[in-house]
């Protein structure tokens, strides 16, 4: 993509309504605009992260077996009514009531909707496992959203829903999403620790929000620092085979791990002191057993093998894609801008031609750029006629994970310079070379 | 993917609710759910047609030089305040107060919200041209939503915005969409007329609706029988070059094409005889110039080049990907169920077990269904346990384009039948030769 012909609204003030780094960044790499409290528009750059964001997030659903659908924004009160939680549900639920009068919502969550599915056309255990997953918007109409994208009112969110016979069915789904989110988290880069979470009424243990370290995190942690060396399972971890993913689930909730909520300072004092960790973080996902919570009231029921009727026993399993945007760069910056990992960077090269116009540094970036995009590199080319140090600023800014530099001089010495934007480290090339550096994805 | 682990309701019957064939096929299909009047579940086989329609929008979009972007679906009312539209637009807006008691809505269109997003960064004719698009969900209460995803509520929309200096340059950008569309259509497997349409208080004759011949179709449709030999432009047309875009919508506008709404009988009686086409049709894509409509209450100007402020000169343009998804099988489906274009297929081949259980026969389709995986194909295992005359109704409902059939007789001969949905042919093949018949997309 060529800058000129982009739409790539950099802010050069911070913004004084950013509490928050990623807020700021976010601005001012013109990643996102407000339109109104808690509502955001995602500009082309900030659209490229939510997209491969996403996309990693369906992958890793699709491995673990759940099946993507995709339901309305708009809900039917009916549904709510039936489960019991339309009157329950406080003022965050957006209620709407449409010219006939009939009284509809915003979906916050589509617990009673995918019941109402499962039940529609389930009828038998032979059908079980299922899993069903949408990554759709969802709005709540928090009184103070804030943070940006961190806590907005409208958000993008996946949402999956299991189903089994039993509380044994159930929680092998459990344990594969589990699996899923620690593979779907560190694919992006970031450091995952599932910890324990409220169960309420439901009881039991198979509640875990999944959080991720960062010293702007919105609630405090403690957690057993071998959690920073565990294994992530690899991509051919099998998900058919329930001990296989148990055992998986038991390494990673052996440690100690809690948030403020759930803190047990008797079990933190058995830590040893060097091995404890006591620092700030962001949930990033929520994976919730619920039992027959939503089957009973709703009645999706399925036969069993031994001929009766069994209430289904389901689960829930969450992520926000448009937080989880933020959170990544909460977790990946530095002074002057963002610090993209590769898995969800808008661009993966920045090439900047320090000299626009000049007939030399036009015809090197040209052909490196042609190289690179026929080798199916992602190139923002930034052809435009800014001074270099705006375009070192902007650059750094939006941080992508390289800089290709093109100068004069350099491309007198049939030379260009690549920049690692993460370490700073730098190195000149032959401009042959470039097309090469680049040609296999690191 | 395995059908027995896969989520394919199927209905026998056909439900009483649909009018129109799209409907009654998609309900049946499994690809669809209605969950309130106008609101729809898209199943996992639905979802996958949506991507690939919305991928091919996007691809061609792109291609165009649009950029993507993503607003919101919540709007607050003042910017359609400041339009003058809140007040005029009617019931089918739907209007929301939040906690605060401000009022929203759900957004029926965009052309508010991205010329506010215009408006707050370019300043400049250099930044000019400009054509911002997205993806996203509306809503429209239709006082009486039918006909499926036809005519829904709640639907996506792929909804694009030029900015310009002046007309001709909103005239270049109106014909590149223009040209766009044609791509579009065509990939989609559809053959779309565009079609003048009103231009209302506007004027001028920037004003298309992209129409396909359907004899379920909403409306009448008059046009010349020259359109349908009319060559698409290919992948290589140069978007930059205003004169041969230019050159392509004159070629498409010349010979008559007008709906009801538009229809001249004069005009009409120059066609010679053999060569009207008076036929029915559904719109699938609208392109609208519309200048100053609302830069001008919205005051979204730009400096030119003469260093005077410019009210930008705009357009919108509009495919309904969920609309589309129903139109592709109102113009290709028969008795059986729905014909698949290879290109938004579902899947592309419907492997058939049709003795499930039988060591042969599980045996080979494992093979072909891992070699033909590893070929990058996506195949649909038929591995359930059902009738194999149940197994050939569901793949012909399911309408994808190549049925690869394995019985026991034929593996026993060492062969597999390979059936086209489309015509209906049959050809015998070796087993080892399946891999190879498909190891190249068509």
């Amino acid at each position: 993509m060529r800058l000129s012909r982009y739409f790539l609204p950099i802010l050069k003030e911070n913004p004084r309504e950013a509490e928050i780094v990623s807020h700021r960044l976010m601005l001012r790499a013109g990643m996102i605009r407000q339109q109104a409290a808690g509502s955001f528009s995602w500009l082309p750059l900030g659209k490229r992260v939510l997209d491969k964001v996403c996309q990693i997030i369906r992958e890793e659903q699709d491995r673990a077996g759940a099946l993507e659908i995709l339901m309305p924004t708009i809900q039917s009160a009916d549904l709510w009514i039936e489960s019991g939680r339309y009157n329950d549900y406080g003022k965050e639920m957006l209620r709407i009531r449409d010219r006939q009068d009939r009284p509809m919502l915003y979906g916050p969550t589509n617990e009673e909707m995918v019941t109402d599915i499962f039940r529609a056309y389930v009828k038998s255990y032979k059908d079980l496992p299922l899993n069903l997953y949408h990554i759709q918007w969802k709005f709540r109409d928090e009184v103070r959203p804030r943070f940006g994208v961190m806590r907005s009112r409208e958000f993008l969110m996946k949402d999956a829903y299991s189903f089994d016979l039993d509380y044994e069915g159930a929680k092998a789904a459990y344990n594969r999403m589990f699996v899923a989110y620690l593979r779907t988290f560190s694919r992006l880069g970031l450091k995952a620790i599932p910890m324990r979470a409220d169960t309420g009424p439901i009881g039991g243990d198979l509640s875990h929000e999944f959080i991720i370290l960062a010293s702007t995190g919105e609630s405090a942690v403690f957690c057993h620092k071998d959690f920073l060396d565990l294994p992530v399972p690899s991509a051919d971890v099998d998900f058919s085979n329930d001990e296989e993913i148990a055992g998986i689930v038991e390494q990673w909730t052996k440690p100690y791990a809690a948030t403020d909520e759930m803190h047990d300072e008797a079990a933190w004092a058995q830590v040893p002191e060097d091995k404890r960790l006591a620092a700030r973080g962001i949930e990033v996902g929520h994976i919730f057993h619920f039992g027959t919570k939503y089957s009973k009231p709703m009645k999706a029921t399925v036969m069993g093998p031994d001929g009766k009727e069994h209430f289904v026993s389901m689960g829930s399993y969450g992520i926000g894609p448009t937080r989880l945007a933020a959170a990544i760069i909460e977790a990946s910056h530095d002074e002057a801008g963002i610090i993209w990992p590769e898995a969800v960077t808008p661009f993966e090269i920045a090439l900047i031609n320090m000299k626009a116009g000049d007939a030399e540094c036009d015809r090197v970036c040209e052909q490196i750029y042609a190289a690179l995009s026929a080798s199916g590199r992602e190139v923002l080319y930034d052809d435009t006629d800014q001074r270099p140090g705006a375009k070192f600023a902007t650059a750094d800014l939006i941080g992508l994970p390289w800089q290709v530099i093109v100068g004069p001089r350099g491309v007198a010495a049939g030379e260009v310079e690549v920049k690692s934007r993460a370490t700073g480290e730098r190195e000149t090339l032959p401009i042959e070379a470039v097309a090469n550096r680049f040609s296999v994805r690191r």
